[in-house]
């Protein structure tokens, strides 16, 4: 199963982290990764040897197993130091890396892809971050501690991997309460069904613990990965504001946030960046995020202003002040990055860690391995588009687990793992007998792949109209109240 | 001849940059160094090869002569490829390096030194960063166009270098109006004498052009830089304010403001530093600035928040939005890498290039080449000095020209050139003919050097006193005044 994603879906349209000048990774040859990733390792090696500091070596290892994932998919071949690329040396065998690399699967915030139709192989994912499955003893307890049956997101394993959850739930028994944050990267105005999927996951956290949200719309970001103003940025801020009022929030429990506006309107946010960027060194966020020597500052120094809003202080209208409370982050597992690193500075800080959720990856209409695109209208169902455009999308583009004749999928039945009408049906089909049913009669043939696709577009029609329709109502003013820093209804 | 600072006094206290985790450039061996700059050597020519862009070679040439003379500094010895540190591996020669380095002084933001008992030789300088000599005609021309007597930091040198003036003084002749802007590093409530010069000379600019000015307090810079904490720094940064209104500024054309304040109180200004962090490259800020991977990403991120009070429009309250307003900025010539990155990006992102009027450092006590420090109370005359300790200390440690014994020097005269006291005349007695009399009756023995003393005494006593007399009618209130984003009394 795959899934949602939080700022992925914009961002892995760029193919690899390009420099603000356009002379960033993405243009490497095989021959500079390899050098890459023989200094890589001479790195690594020196780290241990001088037994440098854990999280530095670390650090470095992160990004020798990013750059051998790198140059797996820029050659085909594994990486084998002193044998430098070419058609002639082939790679000496097919075992998986001694130090636990998956070299099938690349997640960072800026780069999502696999080899797998299923998607993202996730349980190797939590191994590789080190983060926790979501099992089902976790979900009934969430159930149990909030009295609500589990959203089927929890159910269906979408959000699939957590951190801290079972703390965030231990302090919530004892009448601690803590807080939501998830953001958006605002790369254009147009919006796509896998973006709902945080929010809606997040509206529903907020309902059954009745908790304050922050929602971070990081426009600078965008101005500083891609080729847009400062005011393209902020324009599509505003405008993904309003899709994401859509949802439902309440004005009353929800802050909204535009960095570039909030920056300069907080000296309690800033002073919080700028603390985060002195406990964290290059060599971390080069071990981290894959940063060159090419990239720019803003880029280098950016991670903390998404680490920021983890802690409670960078919003002292909402929290009076108090640095004490816990936030739980709901996000895509790409995101994972970013606050791995604010878990490290923390404590050294003197903020609790913040928790996290994370969720798989929402694929795109041609299939759960390739990438949607914001330029590519075909890639995704899109929040504008029509009832008439979603039955024409889904039918032409959505990639289909049917067999290629009747005949034959009567007798041997569809794949609904590879499937992506199905896929999206375990998004946003809420009945789950419903979606079982449908599951079985697909293996079993008994039904075809148009009809499948029917149920898909008949399950999404009212889906988007009804966003649409909610959308239209969220006034200039309305997103102005929701972007207001101002206190909410709780008490802290 | 050396003088006045802006924020390097308290800068140079740190020996060699060091990272916000301590294990920086400071520790480092010979060796390491020599290794550095073998590495360099061959970035540089890589560069080169590759036909890199001017800038980026530009700036990996000056990481490489900054490595050069900390070489020179380390081991005694200049730098030969292929022949590693060690007692036994002379330098063949010591002809001036072939780059045009200056091995005899380090002029960076952190770090002032010479070995040169009359201080920097700031000729070498002005051909090593580029940049213009203030010549009579310019000072002559700035007597023409203000319709003042030159202020005798001009007259003397004090203020000796500078870029774009010329195309300042032909903006304003033409009624396009400009502004100033300086700062100050505050790493301490204390203030030496020293520090009052860049302000002294800003206010008799302001008042001879009468235009605005803003002084910015780079508080958030000496967290990162400093063991020590924000609320210290920000402590520090409003104590330096009563100080620097005590000069005399109006609050009807000054601002005066704290970055850990005005960040959080100004989208538009933090909107300016992301535009310079997404034009600079790690690169660049490496090659300019000499940092290392270990430094964290709020040392490699500060550039542009020192360069953003350059553009016009971070004031919009004073600039009513308006960013082609032309900034002049004086400053002590260590500053001046900050702003050759500034001039760099300024016409990519739409601004004018910040012109600059560079001054000298003022000199420790102790001696032109040594550094002064403000946790050394020895080192220099401290704002809060009363007569008695100004005696004590200029009779006890400032480095005198003057002979062993009064026969001798009676016999072959003191030399002003090296002599504290002379030098600090230089920047305090305003009577130009009664400065040259001191000097010719020092240099023919007339004047004993306990006499030349007194006369500084005498000079410095009556200015800490009427300092400390402004300093305490400074409020708490006229500082909040002075610190307000506001307009100012000007019409733009």
């Amino acid at each position: 199963m795959t899934t949602p994603c939080v700022k992925v879906i914009y961002l892995v349209g760029v193919k690899k982290m390009t420099d603000c000048q356009g002379d960033g990774e993405g243009t490497n040859s095989p021959m500079e990764v390899y050098e890459k990733l023989t200094a890589q390792g001479e790195e690594v090696r020196a780290l241990k040897t001088a037994k440098a500091e854990k999280a530095e070596i670390d650090a470095a290892v992160q990004l020798l197993l990013k750059l051998k994932v790198d140059y797996k998919q820029l050659t085909g071949q594994d990486y084998k130091a002193g044998c430098p690329p070419s058609e002639t040396c082939v790679a000496p065998d097919n075992r998986p890396s001694a130090d636990g690399a998956n070299d099938e699967d690349t997640v960072d915030p800026w780069n999502v892809s696999t080899s797998n139709a299923k998607g993202v192989d996730y349980d190797k994912l939590i191994v590789r971050f080190g983060s926790s499955k979501i099992d089902q003893e976790l979900v009934d307890r969430i159930e149990k501690v909030s009295g609500q049956k589990p959203h089927h997101f929890l159910r269906r394993g979408i959000f699939f991997s957590h951190r801290d959850m079972h703390q965030v739930l231990d302090a919530y028994e004892k009448h601690k309460s803590f807080y939501l944050y998830t953001g958006r990267g605002p790369s254009s105005d147009s919006m796509h069904v896998g973006h709902l999927i945080p929010f809606i996951f997040t509206k529903w956290l907020q309902d059954v613990f009745d908790i304050p949200l922050v929602i971070q719309l990081t426009d600078d970001e965008k101005y500083l990965w891609k080729d847009l103003t400062l005011e393209e940025c902020h324009r599509y801020a505003v405008e993904n504001a309003k899709d994401i009022i859509a949802c439902g929030f309440d004005v009353n429990k929800t802050f909204i946030f535009s960095d570039l506006e909030y920056m300069g309107a907080s000296p309690e946010f800033y002073r919080n960046v700028v603390k985060i960027q002195k406990h964290v060194t290059f060599n971390q966020v080069k071990g981290i995020f894959g940063f060159t020597d090419s990239d720019c500052i803003g880029k280098i120094s950016f991670p903390a202003i998404q680490a920021a809003p983890s802690f409670s202080n960078s919003f002292p209208q909402i929290f009076k002040g108090r640095k004490d409370i816990q936030c739980l982050i709901p996000c895509a597992i790409d995101q994972d990055p970013y606050f791995r690193m604010t878990r490290d500075v923390a404590p050294r800080i003197g903020h609790p860690k913040p928790a996290l959720l994370h969720s798989t990856f929402f694929p795109a209409l041609q299939g759960a391995q390739t990438k949607m695109s914001a330029s590519d209208a075909n890639s995704s169902i899109f929040l504008t588009d029509t009832p008439k455009q979603i039955k024409n999308k889904v039918n032409k583009h959505a990639f289909s687990g049917g067999k290629d004749t009747v005949e034959e999928h009567r007798k041997y039945g569809g794949n609904p793992d590879v499937d992506v009408a199905f896929m999206y049906l375990t998004f946003f089909l809420e009945d789950d007998e419903q979606l079982e049913k449908i599951r079985q009669d697909y293996i079993s043939g008994a039904l075809l792949t148009g009809e499948l696709k029917k149920l898909l577009i008949e399950t999404l029609q009212p889906i988007i109209s009804q966003h649409r329709e909610q959308r239209k109502k969220v006034t200039d003013e309305r997103v102005k109240h929701f972007m207001t820093p101002r206190p909410l209804n709780f008490n802290f």
